[in-house]
């Protein structure tokens, strides 16, 4: 009757450089090699590193966040060849499950260095800084954050299809426009193709490694026309994702794997970080994008994700008034930026430092909405924290006690 | 032992033109007269004229939206004194229900021509267009917008304390330079204090009344130090909200009833607008400003908002890149109209025009989350639409069925 | 265009005695005369009495319900002819909406007198007890019961169709074969049919009034064949149920409408009992009872019940061995009986009487399932608390403070 | 910085008959010597064998099932001391997660043969079925039972502390009590203590293992006094279960893992039973069973299980009347039972047999509950079937398809 098994159709190995590993690679571009073969209707298991390809360690400083080589980011397992994928095609991915590596059961979150790679509140956050969290079961919890603890909504952050030369060519086009536009700007807007870091498939020969190097898309950020980097929360166990397909096969990729994240991860490196492994199942609709009138990706969200009931959600306004009292005309992301730090602000209360509160909300399953995006001039965006993840109450009627927190990791300098 | 019938503190007539009408005003100043007064703990029943006044009937043509006069928006009924709230107390608002009335069970969603009112879209579905919504129960639906029905998650578009004379000074400085800046462009960014449609209260002397028109802001934006028209969609039956009390009595005051709305509420009229009632209760919390750290309303849900369970959601994702091709810097705002016009591209395969559409997903309960906001350049946001409220099959495996839908209404000419 | 109001199918007087009124009626028999006709795919407004017709009041005593006579129960109105439905059709029953009148925002839950009615902890708790609770908008608390508070879901506990004269007489059989089986046990067993109290609709001649009073079935219990008074709290706002048709135009009546019920209802008058008005639509569907093979009702629940979150309700574990030690055999109900008494002795450690929580456990939203039906003799049933009723922390660990609850009402002697 | 890794307390070795092994056992008796201690507060990872100990195979026919020696089952993991626990104690034990075994990822359900183990719908449904479900992470579907597919509400169908002496007694009396008075009924009513098949505990002596085999109470069925076999579906991931303790160390026992059930397990071997992994964190609460008033379990439910929205079940009704037409006082047990019948019926129009239904609802994550238990003489129970697990349209109005539904297994002769 066969043992019903799951093919793994990827190993990695924690133990070795993740630029040393075959089935890894950090670029997009169309002519990477394919690491592996999968049926159409094929169900398997892949293995990933963290983002970073192990460069974040498990303990009590923030020097590795400091000094991460973003040029290296995000190691991706795959491409997958999906069989009779063909351009124009959907290619329907279930996620059937996420986990953890069973021997590495923790994960960790992170502020960026303003100057290498920055975050959402990074004018005001500039430091780098590090929680790491602990798993137990279907719960994680920090050191470096306590009275905290929550069920993961444990998603990938990136799954994407490859791109064809032309799309990748506009890629290249419009993000080198901003980049053009904002050269006097104290701030990366985008990240150009780089061939310092590129991990570009360890089969390639080297002619065309040189070549996806120099010609390869970041993996920062997600895009319209492959998904990518999308960092979407309910991506989770059980949700079904519908991709457009490029290229033959479809060359499916997938990685940063996240055991929780808010919506926004704000904090850029904000979501729980982790190496882990993904169960999936591929089936290719045909001719689905020109049926579905497909431009990006579609998903249905899973069954199981953490329910804490609608009332248990404290919920922060935030509008398009920046912190100087500068108006914005509907700006939902200078709302939500005001969103989060009037969080901070409701949270520090309690003894949390305001690196502590800025790592929470990126991770925990915050829920972030744009409420109203039509009165001019402000838009209005808020964030519901869910209560039950404290061990103590939040509610605005409740006492406010002040509790030795501790704090997050910072680096040494 | 009594009838334990709540007091109604204002009544409505709805055969009445409502500039004529006692208890109501539609700009927001400290020196509106307060047009009764509640106890501190007190429940009370208030109702509400529509955010027009009634300007907008129920008929086939959306001639009504096309000449609206946008002077006179929003009617809100107040304000309310609250015993004992002075400025840093913090006013508990208990949203006991809300209900249409029961001699008017209809409402309306529009799209605003580009040049009065315009919308989220409104570069692309410049004209007017209106559905109209038939309520039986909980639920709603439209002769406009066949094949889809709905239970409402009904709640006030606006709510709010008065603000002092400093904040309203402030709020005509800020969005009085943003209108500075922005004079060479083709759209109205802002709505200045505005003496042309002001209602002031029917109490008000007239020098008051001068005053107030001259002076008093507009009901258009919400703003984070009074809430506002916020256009929270589940800000709903059984919410509590936390709002920040400037003035001695806090001079409260609500309207703009929405059966039902997205979030976004994308289409600018685009909630399902209705007269009707509204049962609060009001609980000062002494101090509760600076206890709470508040800067902008908190709010707590209501325990009744439809549950589809989350695998009902079919969702779109967006990010920052418009239809030209052009990349904005982690623009939430322009990711969003991205996912709406994703939607607009799948669901008009069935047969319905866009501006149908655009209406629907401005008033159904669509969860719009900002899903990566820190992915530079691309900001993602994604929309969440409720499959289970049509009686159709909108799953992307499902075949299309190509409708006749009929349409919404337009305006004549 | 019309107003779009609901049509008011029966209008009830709650100043004149329930059976003076026409359109009432309290027995089921297919001979009581239809009191209005209601078209295919209509929808309509029914008001209702309370299941007493009115015997209950808003005090502090329980001598009403000490004294309540039975043998009026259940005032339902009705029945209503349904154009196009026969025998062996199906009617789908839409529940719109259910609100309590507007002038009477209370209702009442009870324990009866052992000897009068009786309940399911009659043994232990055999006297007469009262609470009355007071409804703001979709929330009830009650003087009786202090420091709860808890979103209604509302239902009515009696709706079904007329039986055919066969049906009836073996419901009369079966009934009294197990009446004739159980005269020397210490309890009413079921109750045959009564003319005292009967009310047969106000416009029967006198010869039918007299055989309908003879022969009609008393509206307890609830019976597979056409639902009747199944208490099934989250029959409530949005439901669909689908019943079978017995007679020419269904003859549907309908009434008991609960403003709130635990699973079981277990004070027997434990719901919280109130008259008020329900919206409904009728749609035949022909043969459907071939078609679905029914024998009994079907439903589909609503999607506005409240949501408490899983992790929210404190959920207690009951076997089939009573106080006694005696062990009974897959006994489901003796298993609830005791997953009962175990609340109780959990809930009095705060300061309730027994009856007090007896009454709240019957009417507030709780959740009694069977989880164990199978492992030889125990049955296991559990009951689920929504902790959020509460205003202050039930959880196991949180420290116990008992407070002074005042009581319940009881009988003056 | 230590690997965060969770201990395993307890390895099974699934090649080696469970009679052998040690770690396991299979009766209640304060004298099984315990295999490991737990400390307080610490998390650990316990394996489990299947609840028969890997009798029953991942094949197509029934024989095993038809053969089941029932005397060794529950096979249960432990006891395990936890530290610092003492009689009068709680025992806070937190399911942090539950897992099938990552080599062995398949279950099975079974109906057991009428005068082998029997079940609740036996004397309709007397013969030996199975069903083998796959999993694919969080999902299962059967080649037995087709077009069916749903996330797991995976749990261990027994948990629970060691009688002492006098509580062992108590339920060998009790129990003793009923099988005495049930000589003459044509089925096994409970099960005494039984030497045949015992298996006490690997490391105990001789006289020892004698004493308990002749002594120690069958795990079937799960009793008030220590929780064991109550067979909660929803006592799964994130659960936290509070259990009375007895003997010094509490003596805690966990096994017969379910990746699904339905309320009921109606066809006793309903469950899909697997061997897996379960993570659990001990917490003792000194004294808690008289601050709690604890006679039986309580317990939180967790944030994750399967979430389909209330509006998705549909929901059948039964009555205390059986299908011969005969009334039950109040029986909930009948009335369930008649319920099931009625989902058979239903569900048998789309060519399932009844046994593929019989096991479906088994196994499913069908919602059981007590509606009315007080309307004389009918209780009234209701069951909810999700209809999203099924991938063809089950509502009632839609078109029934008959499909060739092969069938389940069943056993040779």
């Amino acid at each position: 009757m066969g043992t019903g098994r799951i093919r793994t159709a990827l190993k990695i190995d924690r133990e070795k450089p993740a630029w040393e590993q075959p089935g890894l690679h950090n670029r997009w571009h169309p002519d990477i090699p394919s690491v592996a073969t999968v049926a159409n209707s094929e169900v398997v298991l892949i293995e990933c590193m963290d983002w970073t390809g192990g460069q974040i360690k498990n303990n009590d400083s923030a020097d590795d966040l400091k000094n991460v080589d973003l040029t290296q980011i995000h190691y991706l397992s795959g491409p997958f060849d999906i069989e009779t994928a063909e351009p124009g095609d959907v290619l329907l991915v279930e996620i059937q499950d996420v986990q953890a590596l069973r021997d590495a059961p923790w994960g960790f979150g992170g502020v960026l260095d303003r100057y290498n790679g920055g975050g959402f509140l990074d004018e005001i956050y500039p430091k780098p800084a590090k929680a790491v969290w602990d798993f137990e079961g279907i719960f994680c919890s920090s050191r470096h954050i306590p009275h905290v603890r929550f069920p993961g909504l444990i998603h990938p952050g990136v799954l994407g299809t490859a791109p064809t030369t032309e799309i990748l060519a506009e890629w290249n086009r419009r993000e080198g426009e901003l980049i053009a536009a904002n050269t006097t700007v104290d701030r990366v807007v985008a990240h150009p193709p780089e061939p310092r870091g590129a991990h570009t498939g360890s089969t390639a020969q080297e002619t065309l490694k040189e070549k996806v190097a120099r010609e390869g898309a970041r993996t920062i950020p997600g895009r319209p026309e492959n998904g990518g980097n999308a960092d979407i929360k309910n991506l989770s166990r059980g949700s079904k994702i519908y991709l457009p397909v490029h290229v033959p096969g479809a060359k499916f990729s997938v990685g940063d794997l996240h055991f929780s994240q808010g919506d926004g991860e704000v904090s850029f490196c904000g979501a729980i970080e982790m190496a882990g492994e993904i169960t999936l199942k591929f089936t290719v609709l045909k001719d689905g994008m020109a049926k579905m009138a497909m431009k990006s990706p579609i998903y249905l969200p899973g069954p199981v994700e953490p329910q804490f009931g609608p009332s248990r959600y404290l919920t922060f306004e935030g509008f398009s008034v920046d912190e100087q009292g500068k108006q914005y005309f509907l700006d939902s992301t200078v709302a939500y930026r005001q969103t989060c730090i009037r969080v901070i602000e409701y949270l520090r209360r309690y003894g949390y430092s305001d690196y502590q509160v800025y790592l929470l909300l990126s991770c925990a399953p915050v829920q972030g909405h744009i409420a109203g995006v039509v009165d001019i001039p402000n838009a209005c965006t808020t964030m519901g924290i869910p209560m039950d993840i404290f061990d103590f109450d939040i509610r605005p009627e409740a006492e406010v006690v002040k509790r030795d927190m501790g704090n997050c990791a910072f680096a040494s300098s």
